[in-house]
């Protein structure tokens, strides 16, 4: 939707979605179901929850905020229980949040918490009987993530990681481009994703919370986009990685990080991911073209370019954005309604932890690590 | 200079450069000296000689073309003799190569062999008395760099080797920016060079004579690149490669190389080499700014971009851009008429020469590989 548009769309969705809140009390479900909007319960009230997931819920059609998980409510939540029109019940803490299972509105728990806390607050929401959207990283090691598919699968509910760019008309749109066929073969796919990180002190720095540096939190987007650019998964990796000195940031996480992905079919994937410097793009060199997207994981502003069979230059392809995440909860919304699975499920995050794994195998040990099965 | 006047001036120069082989006969040599054209002889008239560097010697200021060498001299050279107006002693065999030595005409023997024929014709060119300017890769291996290196040494001759990017205005532009200071240190490089290759019966796709595939031929242009950029050695690498299984191509070499340098400063750079797909950029980005370029490396129409301290976007550099083999042979011929050291000495090639040597054994061994001594 048009940038200028939001507010006005904004203050009228706000106004439709609190109405929607008074009317669908618990009685009515059932009646109306492929309308009611899917009930989200947000954990973790930390910047990108209160920048950008809370914001985006004031614009879903398929999904409402019901509810906030917080170690600090009375600071973080009065102004979205005002704005939202929650029932200030609805509003957990750490201490009793189990309890969300006894509050019907809660369809779906949205995991925002550091990396560490997601299979703890996942399973645990599973447990309570709730579907569950979890940021990415999925979680810091393969097993954990393991053991939170299994949990879904116990609980017979679903589980979708939180990649937001599936979700996204850009990224979406070069997917469709490079699977069209016209395009030919892809050749090489060159990605990077990095930032110059500030607060010394923040979790995505502690290795304990974060798992990882770098790569976990930004070169994820790199190597995630290597996976759905081409539809095929590494088999062997290889990786290199560097941290400034004496910089306070990088005494316990990895700075920077450049990798090489070999995939299935022979395909090779150079990547970068750094805490250290600002990139954001790829190019998919194919066989008779090429698709490129810089900046290509911002949450705004993406430009995406490709070059046609038979085209001389480059020619941009200008589409409609969207909210990223509240495209990504409206799409999880739909699949709860209609029953489908997801296309980023425990298993996409778990694929990733396992290509994230060799990666940090393969830096450690100075060796190219295969992709473990 | 403003490519539509290319072939007046080409004209012009042309008929000023016949006048001038006339009128300097040997025994006015010492006389004007500095003013002196220093003379050419091209060894191996392939497609690089006859397209690029043979009509280059048309246009240059201090050099001039005085004599050939091939082994197919009824073919390839009258209508280069005629143009040029050699004399046709001057054209020689290989068979009778070493009587260059008695040639007074030849200052400088350009070696635009196969790779394999470089260390034998470098050392017998310095033998017989005459400065060297070899192409790129200088050798296959390490060791024959060193001899040729030696030779020199032995014979008191200079002896460069033809990075002609050295000598091209953008690229020179690229290294005058990064080595100003105001973009501060240099952060990270991203550098690709490829393209697809044709004839599968070419010298360049067997290996004895190429000595390897696209990393020996394009891919040093991308690791050249992150060594000019950068100003510092790469001490660690990691490299992948591919070759698409049954392509006629790559039976004996490989098709593409993702590498990875590791310098002493702890910056890495991400490298792309291909006989399969084109690509043809570096970008590097530094703490307060970005300088790319893309094309880097074609003969014509470079561009260079750059974003500059506290500038939003990326700003395109302009600049008169010059024939890259007239400059690098202008280069040599004032580096000997001054006596001064060229900036590719052979002990340039060798330091190439080091890294590839490094890079393959990374990608047989599938291990990080310290680059030799």
């Amino acid at each position: 939707m048009p940038q200028a548009k939001t507010s006005r769309r904004q203050l009228l969705s706000e106004s439709i979605l609190f109405a929607s809140a008074m009317a669908l009390a618990p009685h009515v479900r059932g009646v109306d179901d492929a309308k009611r909007k899917i009930g989200f319960c947000v954990v973790g009230i930390g910047s990108l929850a209160k920048n950008q997931i809370i914001p985006a819920l004031a614009k879903t059609e398929n999904a409402k905020l019901v509810a906030l998980v917080t170690g600090h409510a009375a600071e973080k939540t009065p102004a979205i229980v005002e704005k939202f029109g929650l029932n200030p019940k609805s509003v957990y803490s750490y201490d009793n949040y189990d309890s969300i299972k006894d509050n019907p509105e809660i369809d779906v728990v949205y995991v925002v918490l550091p990396n560490s806390m997601h299979p703890e607050y996942t399973i645990r929401a599973l447990k309570a009987g709730k579907h569950v959207l979890c940021e990415k990283p999925m979680a810091n090691t393969v097993e954990e993530c393991q053991q939170m598919i299994d949990a879904a699968k116990a609980a017979n509910k679903k589980l979708m990681i939180g990649y937001r760019l599936r979700h996204e008309p850009f990224n979406m749109k070069a997917i469709e481009l490079l699977r069209g066929g016209s395009l030919g073969k892809i050749k090489n796919i060159d990605a990077g994703a990095g930032f110059s990180i500030g607060d010394p002190t923040q979790w995505r720095l502690n290795r304990k919370m974060a798992g990882g540096g770098s790569m976990m939190d930004i070169g994820i987007y790199a190597q995630n986009a290597c996976r759905y650019l081409s539809g095929e998964e590494p088999v062997e990796v290889m990786a290199m990685t560097y941290s400034t000195p004496n910089d306070v940031r990088f005494k316990e996480v990895e700075e920077t990080m450049l990798f090489t992905l070999r995939f299935a079919s022979g395909l090779l994937a150079n990547c970068t991911s750094s805490y250290g410097f600002g990139v954001n793009r790829y190019r998919v060199t194919c066989e008779k073209g090429m698709v490129e997207s810089e900046p290509f994981l911002s949450y705004k502003d993406l430009r995406l370019f490709a070059k046609m069979p038979g085209k001389r230059e480059r020619e941009e392809i200008v589409l409609e954005p969207k909210d990223h995440f509240g495209a990504e909860m409206d799409y999880f919304a739909e699949c709860l309604r209609e029953g489908k699975e997801p296309r980023t499920p425990g298993e996409e995050g778990l694929r990733d932890m396992r290509v994230i794994t060799a990666l940090y195998e393969s830096a450690r040990s100075g060796r190219a690590v295969k992709v473990g099965g």
